[in-house]
């Protein structure tokens, strides 16, 4: 018998295994229950915080259910959401949601529709007109259908189709020859509704599929990309002789005075719970809440371009089995993932999160010019990373914690560009040309990530600070002074980015005075001004995305309220998180709070994206503000050779010593 | 002998020696020519451009001679520039230069100064007033003094004066115990000028100096700073077993593709040249140009406080002598730099540039899922580093040269924030208390770095794309569309920020079509908006800044044309810099051009800056833009454990196997 895991813990095994059960028992077996998504569900914070004072102090425990969510199919296309209490096993509730409300899909059944659609009779029709030359095959990409139509219902998938290239590898970078027919099917019945065609040219027009006109596949993979003299790099090794400064048990982490837990998430990677620093509570839960990512190619059926990469399809659920040495340097700590098969049974996705420390450089220095002593300590993080391929697209996700204190966020996006085909000499205006016939549409990221802070304790407030000239007078006569103003956030809602009077937006905590600065105790929230959602206010794009129209949110806390776009987005046409959360009404100040911080990057994309990207790297950065006493990192040891041991170069030609020692 | 510098080479002891000499001789001895800084200048480009097409094709190269500077004074306070051709050995000219043209401060005479203030009767007797108890002793900074009047014409330096709490040590943090009198000395003469008194309320009301308040002094210093228990850190060693990737001779670096000339700088700490990527030409040189610091608080005598920490004093003058296993790790190469005495005679800063490869996560990464296979590569950089210490403050400056073809120019800001004194129970808008009785008032960091590019050549152009919106239309019916938006620098001046079109600035060459793209190859200048300058535009601090008032800058290139607010900063009324070439006029489209990054940063400091700041790091990065036919970084070898050595996390607890492996 496993031990009970600590309500933070990652859902287990059996846990997925009884609530699986547990829902197919309440249906006859005709129903065929077709499993999507199976996770635990947080349990009701006001529950948490005993049970985590209880921890604190070493008292008894209060006993918590862990409650599980599932969605599901039926077989007569209904899509359903039951939650299941495992501690006691019985189900909760069982709810048939509303005809068009589309659950995430599901790895297994993408495959398999995959295959299928490859092999329908109609599209083997359409790719018999290609002609293609001897070895050449076909392969797709499903694509979540999105929305244009509010009287759509059904559940679909759009395939994107692209040439293999005849070199027999399994690796062949397909994205490099997209083709002009793109079919759609309802999923689960796999019926055959459409054949959509893609336009090549400067505009909308389509053209009937005819024989393929060869061009070369631009390769990523080392077997094909024609590399054929590797670059010469030389191992660069981190080690930790005396062990890691970390310690991981269970879900607990403990590193430098930092303490909280990791919990894997089928939906979002992973989430971090009851951050403290020093002894002090800084943030109760982090974690990515959404991404969506809106294409601005205006063409059909590209106009229905735009993922939810956490809604649609999880991010845990796609998360990487990563491997020692290639994903991370060091010493690493590995925790598993899992996903589930339609029959309700999970498997694990090994190593899905990896966690270790690595130096950044200087963290703080300072020399006395008289006597030429110098004090320095360097910038060391622990990093808690995961990976997700959703489909082209691989997104990390670091989240590192810094010897100052402070925390980083990091998103690094990589993987391969999505594409379209283009005609020979056409440009077009919304997309880069980055292979022979191949173009990549211009695009957005735009991330949300929830923060649910604890800054000292649960009652908190955001306030941004803008700061500004102070006008002439006979106390700045010359016109060189400017201050500080701050403005609070009183009811539900967003703040304006506004780069030009140096916004920056703090959460504090009023009740809590700093005794040195004598203002209130807080985490700064430090990211950049950046453009949000380029789709009209009015477009489906925009509708089903609020959160990302403005960069920082506040709602006031309620219990499972996770998801920036709402809990379902597949194929939504409305945004039921923060479009609904954002009230205008709620109190937010003094009050248990949770900030939404909008992270939005435009993609033009580059030649040099293609075809494999090198990583943009976009970070929000979460700062005491006026927390501590002092310098919190004062107590870190001196950064000297003993204890770094770094090597001299003595390579190369050096210049002779009269130069360097004669003078 | 030693063997000829090449023409971008350091300034060797010798070439000093011989400058300084030249110049002394061509003074009567009575004229006690006092030096302040000499160095090489760049040859013309024109003759550089020949000299390194004949380098590179192993062609006789032309003779350039080695030219340098000298900044001096005389004993009638008289500021003079020579310039002397140190190859052949004779003086080219000597230049009084006008009346109230002040050259950057000699630490040299900075600390005799330093000892005469504290030792002046006045200042003696206003100490006396303090009645320090038993060991407390004053210490000061010298400041410079800036402007406010259009008939100041003497070089004046600004004593901030500070108690030195009675502990003995010398590494006592006296910015802790700032005090209220700060006398104004005349340069070189020492003349007694003015007692300033510093206001200690919520205006600018000063008082007498009167008997101390003692109050705690926060130390920084591990010896002081009462941290009695270290927090635990493991080592964390970086070795390259096989030694490392990059190779230096001389001052010419080779790593991974890249090569270019290092040469340090007296003024600008170091500066890069002839940057090529994989064969191609990038940058011709690039280096930080001019660093303003204009403070917030507008009381006397603080309305002064602007410092132009290169112009002023030099980044090189103050560079730190670095230490192996102190402020970088890995293998590390260190190049020497240098200062000199009042006699011209130099002396060594030893390492004061080093250089080492550093791991920086992935670089990119793609999972087929059908496969899983992964292909994954690391993100490594190439450091060149140098700190200076300016009185309080540190500026560490990266240039990170990138396996991927990008740079990132780097700045961390540490040291000790200037602090004011400020009376019990006293709240002031343009200030933070960080500690008892003392103050940090609000400032900016505004830094230029001048960037020489030669993208494929000399003519180049500089461009900006806007992102928007498509309007609705039969294209675009769903209001999705978005395009970008290209506009040509056509003229000597500046581009504003518009962070909300997603506004991204690049270099160009229209000469040169990328074969894919089928645009013009190009690096993009990738930083965030930022708020510039905040004193009134009459204000002193704007006239002697102009570059500081917006964001990016292209000037026609102009031999010489090398510091963003002039040659001459100290005392400056106005900015002879950008203010001047970037007139409007000038042709810049397809033209050799500079451009002007200007990385600004409003600090309002916080109690954990206090009493040594944790970095705040901002980037600029150069990036390529449709430069290469596809990612450069395909030949880099692939990341795995085999190369990299990673080690598992067994510590800690482990949870049951069951709970991992049972699934």
């Amino acid at each position: 018998m496993a031990p009970t895991p600590h309500p933070f813990d990652s859902a287990r095994d059996y846990e997925v295994r009884l609530a699986s059960k547990l829902v197919k028992d309440a249906y006859p077996a005709e129903a065929n229950v077709h499993f999507v998504q199976i996770d635990r569900l947080d349990p009701p914070k006001k529950d948490m915080i005993k049970y985590l004072e209880a921890e604190k102090h070493g008292l008894p425990l209060p006993a918590i259910p862990r409650v599980f969510y599932a969605y599901y199919w039926t077989n007569t296309l209904e899509f359903n959401k039951a939650l299941v209490n495992v501690t006691v096993g019985h189900v909760i509730t069982r709810t048939k949601l509303p005809k068009g409300v589309c659950g995430p899909l599901l790895p297994d059944d993408m495959m398999e529709w995959e295959e299928y659609c490859t092999n329908h009779p109609v599209v083997q029709a359409e790719i018999a007109k290609l002609k293609l030359p001897a070895g050449y095959t076909v392969r797709n990409d499903p694509w979540i259908y999105a929305t244009d139509d509010p009287n759509e219902r059904r559940p679909l998938v759009q395939f994107f189709m692209y040439v293999l290239a005849g070199n027999g590898h399994t690796e062949s970078n397909h994205y490099s020859l997209p083709l002009k027919f793109s079919p759609v099917f309802e999923c689960f019945s796999k019926k055959f509704i459409r054949m959509d065609y893609l336009p090549g040219g400067f505009d909308e027009t389509t053209t009937p599929t005819g024989p393929w006109q060869q061009v070369p596949c631009v390769e990523y993979h080392p077997d094909l990309n024609g590399e054929s003299i590797p670059r010469e790099v030389k191992p660069l090794l981190i080690t930790q002789p005396d062990g890691p400064s970390f310690t991981v048990e269970g879900g607990k982490v403990k590193w430098q005075g930092w303490e909280f837990r990791v919990s894997s998430s089928s939906r979002e990677g992973f989430a971090v719970y009851d951050v403290s620093f020093k002894g002090r509570q800084v943030f109760y839960r982090i974690s990515l809440s959404e991404m969506t990512v809106p294409y601005g190619d205006p063409r059909a059926p590209y106009h229905r371009k735009q993922a939810f990469d956490l809604g649609d399809c999880g991010f845990g659920t796609n998360g990487n089995h990563l491997n020692l040495g290639c994903d991370c340097l060091g010493t690493i700590k590995y925790m598993d993932g899992y996903g589930i098969h339609a029959n309700g049974e999970p498997y694990v996705i090994p190593n899905t999160i990896c966690m270790h420390e690595q130096d950044n450089g200087i963290l703080y220095k300072h020399v006395n010019y008289r006597t030429n002593n110098a004090v320095v300590a360097r910038k060391r993080e622990f990093v808690v990373q995961t990976i997700a391929t959703v489909a082209n697209y691989e997104y990390v996700i670091n989240l590192k914690f810094v010897n100052d204190g402070s925390i980083d966020i990091e998103t690094r996006a990589t993987g391969i560009l999505s594409t379209m085909p283009i005609d020979e000499n056409v440009k077009v205006p919304w997309g880069t040309i980055v292979g022979p016939n191949v173009m990549a549409a211009y695009h957005q990221h735009i991330l949300s990530f929830r923060i649910d802070p604890a800054v000292d304790g649960h009652k908190n407030t955001v306030v941004f600070d803008d700061t500004l000239k102070l006008p002439r007078s006979k106390l700045n006569p010359y016109g060189i002074g400017f201050v500080s103003d701050r403005k609070y956030v009183e009811k539900a809602g967003y703040v304006e980015q506004s780069p030009f009077t140096n916004r920056t937006y703090k959460i504090i905590n009023e009740n809590v005075i700093n005794p040195i600065s004598k203002t209130p105790v807080g985490y700064k929230i430090a990211m950049p001004a950046r453009q949000m959602i380029l789709a009209d206010d009015d477009s489906f794009n925009v509708k089903r995305a609020k959160f990302a129209t403005q960069q920082v949110w506040v709602t006031k806390y309620r219990d499972h309220e996770l998801f920036a776009a709402g809990e379902f987005t597949n194929q939504s046409q409305n945004d039921t998180g923060l479009g609904e959360w954002a009230n205008g009404t709620d109190d937010v100040r003094n009050e248990d709070i949770v900030v939404w911080a909008t992270l939005g990057f435009t993609h033009i994309p580059r030649v040099e994206d293609f075809p494999v990207m090198p990583v943009e790297t976009h970070n929000i950065h979460l700062v005491p503000f006026n927390f501590f006493d002092k310098n919190p990192a004062l107590d870190i040891p001196q950064s000297n050779q003993a204890f770094n041991k770094s090597t001299l170069y003595t390579g190369g030609k050096e210049e002779p010593a009269c130069c360097k020692t004669k003078i």
